[in-house]
């Protein structure tokens, strides 16, 4: 058994300090981070990161797709591991936290760790998982997707940039292309801490979100096709005006969701038009639709009914409308047994706390497929997130990371 | 008094290859013309129509802003000149005959003319101006614009393309700064032959359109700014959708230009989203707004009810909504004695005509306010203009012609 778990506390002062420092590698103008994944400026992110780890003597591995494993031996050899961790990958303009918190709040439990004389009976292993984000390469979840075997490791390697170059080149570039095999290993638990990426516990004030599970969703990709035609010549009854058609599309989904309350999501965030001319009637709109729950049968719902509207709207508009599924996830709930150790250590420490469901994508939300997880949220400045300006308090930042911590510690060191 | 007005026929076919030769310079390989203006192949457009007109025994002149007359004497050396035109500078993806046929159709009448041996009493004069479309500057009408007066030469010479080269050093570029002053000059009628850019004639078996003056318009930009957030995690409560906002206004503007009837135009073509991700809310919205209408007072009635109860719309949805008006023209009416001689040459020929308000802006409307003006419309093929595909019947160029042959003719040796 592992020393006491009262009076263990992280430090905050050196986790705040890791964070801002951290926060420069691609720091922006505006207080944000560009850190894209496998960029140069990611590999600069990564090789503090296994400096750090090494300072600590974890042992770091990296698997083909880049993933990095930090492990902290446990008392019993036999004991599978318990991981934890996020991604240090960021979106183009993104901000300090996202995902970087996760990361370095684990970095900061074991340096607590090792000050505190903590061994734990099983093994911990800290992750920083290969682009997170998506934003380079266009596939979100990329690394730990591999990891738990919902993407082809050969089709992730093969997506391109921008620039046509690959996942593979990219970590060959930047040398993290690693000897270990980019497969699931056998592990006891999965914890990830993040910030929130929404409003709801800031408006609450609550500092801990126990997160129970991820949403449901679903995304479409949308065309209107109509005519191109002059806008001053073209009548009322000879108009085939995609963007109208467009316009009233979004308006539904907006309704659509309304009608949910409010844990219904269903968003219009992507609006492409052509010829996107003043003068010109649009005859081709492109547009990204997606609904989220946290439960899978409203989606359900939302997929019989989200076309069938759609198709009427399109129909008296007098414009084709293609809509084609990219994916359907069904609600993704955590594992009850370690939600309950994130719920046991916040009340320990005495934060308020609300159960709340993951409105984003995490790393965590594949893993858990696999591998008992749970998340821990804490708040971020009026919701932002994806974006320079998201901000978090050192308090926030310190509450989250001391429940990873009891958390951790708990489940490495639960009698079985 | 000239030769008898009886028997007197344009040649169709050069008119048509004419047509088809000019379409040649700057053609795509979808079939259209992409002549930009004040480019090197408007240049090759414009020293090819100087060698034709010169061939012809014309007087061509340049002016400032590289506006083209092109003068054949009339009989009485005191009258005022009888002027006609239109311009050979496209759309980027522009067609063969929008602006195009006024043109040659202008020469068909001077190399027919010619061929009667013709003299008229008034001198005619056969105008290319500038940069009709504004596609390259952002200015439309420039060179018409300025000749009228209506625009400060100064300020169109400055104007700058996306290359950052201004009009000066374009016309510099290519050796059409010409020497005579761009300015109005004493004239006697303008007469300008183009195609419709709509489907009206089409669908109702119309060769001629007598145009009988120029829509009223009112365009403005439009910026909805909510707030960047993430798509998955803010629920609807704090949501502030500026595309939710910005669509409900696109049907807003459609359904008051429906409230019209068929006169009624309204249209928003261009939307830019921002930042335009699939996961993100849009915080920010950028959109045109346009409405025409042949009658002015019903703009002014837009003017008053459009920016109220968009401002209600945004209201509603928690979104500032910022409405620029970047110009209102009062509808234009064209000169009745030339009108009727468009109405009287094309009786004379036995076309099936319809009178009809022009929707777009033209050259035409900008003299118009300041010298007897009308205009000639022809059919193109499913109301298409500013699109590779326009098209038009080599009939439909030469009944264009012939009325704009007689309308000038008639004009030119009218009793005074």
């Amino acid at each position: 058994m592992a020393a006491s778990q009262t009076n263990q506390r992280i430090d905050a002062k050196r986790l705040w300090d890791t964070l801002m420092g951290y926060a420069e590698i691609g720091a922006t103008p505006k207080g944000g981070v560009r850190r894209l994944a496998l960029s140069d400026v990611d590999k600069r992110g990564r090789d503090r990161f296994r400096a750090d780890c090494e300072a600590l003597g974890l042992t770091v591995r990296v698997d083909a797709v880049g993933n990095m494993f930090a492990r902290r031996a446990g008392r019993d050899p036999n004991r599978l591991p318990v991981l934890f961790g996020s991604h240090l990958d960021s979106q183009p303009s993104g901000g300090k936290f996202d995902g970087a918190l996760g990361v370095l709040a684990g970095l900061e439990v074991m340096r607590s760790l090792n000050d505190l004389g903590i061994v734990t009976e099983a093994p911990l292993e800290l992750i920083n998982w290969t682009d997170e984000e998506g934003a380079r390469f266009g596939r979100s979840l990329a690394g730990s997707g591999v990891w738990t075997g919902d993407y082809p490791e050969e089709q992730i390697l093969a997506l391109k940039d921008v620039e046509g170059r690959t996942v593979g080149e990219s970590l060959d570039a930047i040398g993290y292309r690693g000897p270990e095999p980019a497969t699931r290993f056998p592990a006891d638990a999965y914890f990830e801490l993040h910030i929130e990426q929404g409003p709801i516990l800031e408006r609450e004030g609550k500092t801990i979100g126990i997160v129970t599970g991820a949403q449901s969703q679903i995304w479409y990709d949308a065309v209107t096709t109509g005519q191109d035609s002059h806008a001053g010549t073209t009548p009322p009854s000879a108009r085939k005006d995609a963007m109208v058609c467009a316009a009233r599309i979004i308006d539904l989904v907006d309704r659509m969701m309304r009608a949910r309350g409010e844990d219904g999501r269903g968003t219009v965030g992507q609006v492409l038009v052509s010829p996107n001319s003043r003068n010109v009637i649009p005859g081709e709109v492109r547009f990204s639709v997606e609904f989220r729950h946290p439960d899978s049968a409203e989606v359900d719902r939302l997929e019989a009914q989200f076309p069938r509207e759609a198709g009427f709207i399109a129909r008296d508009c007098g414009i084709d409308l293609q809509l084609t599924t990219l994916f359907k996830y069904a609600a993704q709930p955590f594992d009850p047994s370690c939600v309950e150790l994130v719920r046991q250590g916040a009340a320990k420490l005495g934060y308020p706390t609300r159960d709340i469901v993951s409105g984003a994508g995490h790393d965590a939300v594949y893993v858990a497929r696999h591998i008992p997880t749970a998340m821990i949220f804490t708040p971020c400045k009026d919701g932002l997130s994806h974006n320079e300006a998201e901000s978090i308090e050192p308090s926030e930042a310190e509450a989250g990371c001391q429940v990873l911590f009891e958390a951790v510690v708990a489940r490495a060191n639960r009698t079985l």
